[in-house]
């Protein structure tokens, strides 16, 4: 808010009898009254003042440097501006004259003087975010925080390190190499010692910042560093002023925006002369104020390139941690074994947690950011388990229940979009939602909700979702990358399509393979297990209460469909359908309490399409859900489900119609043989993957949100 | 957020088969599949619609009225898309044909037709802030708030009224005329009933939201009225839908815009096709959204028209009682007598009460905004005691100590003003804070700075004022109106100024008048009881503490200064400096534990220069604290406090000072001969006046924050 902006611009009134002294901090002004002590019948002035000097007469600037002289009438100008541009080397250095004068005489009728002394503090912060502490020229531009490629300000990020720094509480010595890592502020001071010793500076911020943010400070002579603001601390008085002084401090956040927090954090130093009688109070001089905003959580879409796979370590299905390993080899990237956490429930990579990244100029930090749905976790193994220089950072959610929404897996993003004319380069947020509010209807919470929109940077998408079985946007949709050479926009969004499945098999039933049979090589009691058995096309197309599932299916998707072409700004032709069947079933498998009557939609066999990535590049197989879309996505590979859809001479025809729906963008398909991966009861044991990604190579704070 | 725009477009599939129906909600687009049905071979298409539809393909737009066809090449166009003008009568009864063709054949190969019903749903709301409810052409319009002169949105009200409508907790019948004055919302719905009857609607808002608002519904036959939604009831299903069904709702706020409340409220209907299926889920068809804004809370300056006057009953000071009862006849405003109210200390109308208003294009409420210290209030006697149709609302605040800044008083407004090419057309809010955070710094909660940052409209400027003893900034400064004719801006700032005095008394003393006396002719006792002398030109000259303590003063004045001309973009001409002197003393008859070895500035004689107004006019004469500004601004006559000055051939020259400076403005000073008034202590009883002025005439909503 503007009220933090305390300019500093003292009034001198000069007087014929005696000089008048002044201190000018560089960057404010001085009111100079020449009118209270002009003599009688004296109806102009002359301004002249010494090399440091800077005059403003009603517009007019002279400099002391080319030794001008401005020349007025004192009838329209009763007052002029003094500044200065460098500091003093000793007191009363610099001045100012002011000469009266007669109508029509030469010589002047009197002359007032102004000492000035120039003093310089300075804070200083990377506010054109190319890594130089520098000084604006105008002093004000730093207490303001501006989006957009002509933008500045300076960028703070959090501290998303397991590290013991976090847990510091008192003003102890710290002892850590990770603060010279941190965003840097400066304090300079310079000016006579002599004068430098009347005054102190205070370095503060307000009491809600301080709880969002840590300022620590070298110690003199030895490698530590002290906690000066956090903690409760907001100011902080610094020992005795010295000329030519230079203090860095280093300052982290240590939370993201939110709903209640802006993101924007200000230090001040305050300059205040100390007053050498015990009846008067010290007086405020001055304040120097600069603005940091707290980088926002950055997710990645799947169309990012992959750095790093996660996977269970116990996983028991060797055929997808094959075609996985397979994949990474494939995309260059790493595959990091974690251990399976037995408090979760299974509810592990994909629900509960995204990879994440947070920037500033100097640094980018990947981090995963967890939702736990167990309210009474202890520990968290996960981040034992990561790579090094990965963050953790936890956020509590509301809803607990099994098939909550309230999850940081109800989400996408989708890749840069541009729509209704504005650009989102570093794509959207969805999240799956319900219609309408409603006893029955699950949602995302609000503060979880806030939180997203509170980045700012990837302006939220709500989604129909709450009509699917885990209620995720991901069962239905998702992103795929594409030759950019081929196209402008470099993606394509996959939608579950039923109707397209029924299409197909149509196709092939009046080309004579009704009786192809979809699980054909499952056994039996896999397909009794999942609840599923195989079925011929003829079958399938003759099941009406199927076909009124997957028309009640289509409309959900449709829905989402128009939402989707509005909110990303895409057309037909950037949509690729995959077939996919749905079913509708009640939720199983969950606390009593938590079953309702009505019956949500599970995919009907191993879902293709879309992929199941939310955020940061989560491409998981398996779920605590029993339909997963299980497409994982590293770079123009795919590792696809096997459909085991009807065969026809031999070859599955979903997998074929995949195939001449991917292949001619340049994506090579891999199918995956793991039909117990799939289609599993909520809370059993799956197997899961998680893809640390690149970051956008676009830099958060060069958009205009 | 973005996230509530959910569009709804369906997309339908043509079958050459059997025809495809579907209804068109108006307002949304059906994206229409053509190429899945095209019969092999055929290269082209016609469209053509029935008169209530319009064609979009590939941007070239038909409408069924003009019998318009559009012929195109199918390899380019896979879907067009389909909207309605308004509703039909019956079932099926508009469509639209599509032809396909090979090349080179007139006749088309084959035909497939989609009947299209089209039906209704409108919330509507002053969106234009004309008092109509109209349906915007483009329907997303609703969905956003835009400010300023183009801009358009709904404004909803705050309930600023005591009455018992803020007192109903259940969805019982409410009875009031004054429902009938609120915001009003509307519901339309028209189509086939036959189709209607298949749907619900259901009107909702957040969990969140619902918190803030509250709606209602008149009940048929009957001039009661029912709570649908607010009180933590955020959605509401309506009864059965009828062809040309119209409803209105009436709507109002219950808090103003604060650090956690936008002041943003969406409200939407749900169109819903329920099952006629048990398998089968209801499906949503249709949302329509419609924002409203929270009005702001206003401030209005001194320098507005009086309305109302404001006095305590028991006044035991008959001077100022008649002075004010004879100014406000001069500028046509009431005197309303109030009563005293005993648990509050004396700190009354001024400290603790503002007058504001809210304004929505349908109503102006005026109320006052009571912050009041002490915390165990059981009943708030002021707000019975207002004239009728003024309402009052109560703001809780954090600091309950005497000298306290955490209150509404710690506030002025400026008149409109103009800074760094901003416009600010319902002026600032100017609040009293200390310079930098200390154990002994007073400030206003980060709360209340925040409520009142949050209204957008008066941009708040933060002042340092913890150097004076109340801590508010109305003891050194205030405005007051002019001549608009002969000066452009209509506004003076007046300043109080120890220099000025200096300079004055200096005068004084050569003109040979060094031994005329400041308090001659007031009693020992009333002085010995305020902790002054009666004292010579000489004497006051001579006095080196006295000197020491203004210099302090007027650097504390002067850093206000700079802040003013620069937040309010003022220049010196448009400033008055007013003689006045200060004295520092501790704060006396407050709690022990409240006291702190600071020393503060008090008035030395009753303040002239700049007034006691905080905003919402109140102009107040005296107050719990030991100085006090008591110029009270009635356009443009001002009551202004006798100050005792040195007289001077029989006239006081303070007084005469002020004159001349004012006078040529236009002003009419009237000094009130009143000196306990002025100068008493802490806690003691004094009497107050609170002025409620005339709103701006600018709309807040033409403005841009």
């Amino acid at each position: 808010m503007e009220c933090r902006a305390i300019a500093f611009q003292s009034t001198v009134h000069l007087s014929l009898d005696i000089p008048a002294h002044a201190i000018c901090v560089l960057g404010t002004e001085i009111s100079l009254d020449i009118s209270r002590c002009a003599p009688k019948n004296c109806e102009s002035f002359t301004v002249r003042a010494s090399p440091r000097v800077l005059v403003d007469v009603a517009g007019t600037v002279i400099s002391g440097k080319e030794d001008a002289v401005i020349c007025r009438s004192l009838l329209d100008t009763s007052h002029v501006l003094v500044r200065m541009v460098s500091p003093s080397v000793s007191v009363d250095e610099d001045k100012v004259l002011v000469s009266y004068y007669h109508p029509n005489e030469e010589v002047p009728m009197a002359t007032a003087l102004l000492y000035l002394t120039g003093i310089e503090v300075n804070l200083e912060a990377d506010i054109y975010r190319d890594g130089q502490l520098e000084v604006p020229s105008d002093k004000q531009a730093k207490k303001k925080w501006v989006w957009g490629p002509n933008g500045w300000g300076a960028i703070l990020l959090v501290n998303c390190g397991p590290a013991d720094v976090s847990q510091i509480t008192d003003k102890s010595k710290v002892f850590s190499d990770e603060i010279r890592k941190l965003s840097q502020m400066s304090l300079t001071v310079q000016g006579p010692s002599c004068i430098l010793k009347n005054y102190k500076l205070v370095l503060h911020t307000s009491k809600e910042e301080a709880e969002k943010t840590r300022v620590y400070r070298p110690q003199k002579d030895s490698c530590a560093y002290q906690l000066v603001l956090g903690l409760g601390w907001h100011c902080h008085a610094l020992g005795p002023l010295e000329n030519f002084q230079k203090e860095t401090f280093y300052v982290e956040a240590t939370e993201f925006p939110s709903a209640s927090f802006s993101g924007l954090i200000s230090f001040s130093v305050s300059l205040v002369e100390e007053s050498q009688d015990l009846l008067i109070p010290e007086i405020p001089i001055y304040k120097d104020t600069v603005v940091f905003r707290v980088a926002p959580c950055i997710f990645t879409p799947s169309t990012q390139m992959p750095l790093e796979v996660y996977l269970c370590r116990e996983l028991q299905l060797q055929g997808f941690v094959n075609a996985v390993t397979e994949l990474s080899d494939k995309s260059d990237s790493q595959v990091a074994p974690v251990y399976e956490d037995p408090n979760r429930l299974g509810r592990w990579l994909q629900d509960e947690m995204a990879f994440c990244y947070t920037q500033g100029p100097h640094r980018t930090v990947s981090f995963i950011l967890d939702t736990p749905r167990a309210i009474n976790l202890e520990d968290f193994p996960m981040k034992y388990s990561l790579s090094p220089g990965i963050g953790y950072m936890i956020r509590r959610t509301e809803d607990h229940r099994v098939a909550s929404l309230d999850s940081i897996g109800n989400l996408m993003v989708s890749p840069p979009v541009k729509a209704h004319g504005k650009e989102y380069p570093l794509g959207r947020v969805l999240i799956g939602s319900s219609f309408y509010p409603s006893a029955q209807g699950r949602a995302m919470s609000k503060t979880l909700q806030d939180f997203l929109c509170a980045q700012q940077v990837q302006a939220p998408v709500e989604l129909f979702s709450d009509w699917l079985m885990t209620g995720h946007v991901d069962e239905f949709m998702g992103f795929v990358p594409i030759d950019t050479k081929s196209d402008k926009k470099g993606f394509r969004l996959l939608i579950a399509s039923p109707s397209s499945c029924y299409k197909l098999f149509q196709e092939k039933q009046e080309e004579g393979y009704g009786e192809a049979t979809l699980f054909e090589d499952i056994r039996a009691d896999q397909l009794l297990a999942n609840g599923r058995k195989a079925r011929t096309i003829n079958q399938l197309l003759a099941d009406k209460s199927l076909r009124r599932q997957n028309d009640y299916v289509e409309r959900c998707i449709d829905l989402n469909r128009a939402i989707l072409k509005r909110e990303l700004g895409l057309g037909e032709k950037d949509i690729i359908d995959v077939p996919q069947l749905f079913c509708l079933e009640r939720l199983t498998n969950i606390p009593s309490e938590q079953q309702t009557p009505k019956l949500l939609a599970r995919a009907y066999f191993p879902n293709m399409g879309p992929e199941q990535q939310p955020p940061g590049g989560i491409g998981t197989f398996c779920s605590w859900s029993p339909t997963a879309l299980c497409m994982i996505v590293m770079d123009m590979n795919l590792g696809i489900p096997k459909p085991f859809g009807p065969q026809i001479k031999g070859i599955c025809c979903l997998q074929e119609k995949v195939r001449q729906l991917l292949e001619p963008l340049g994506l090579a398909c891999t199918f995956i043989d793991d039909f117990d991966c799939y289609l599993t009861e909520v809370g059993d044991f799956c197997p899961c993957a998680n893809v640390r990604r690149v970051p956008f190579d676009f830099k958060w704070w060069k958009m205009v949100p």
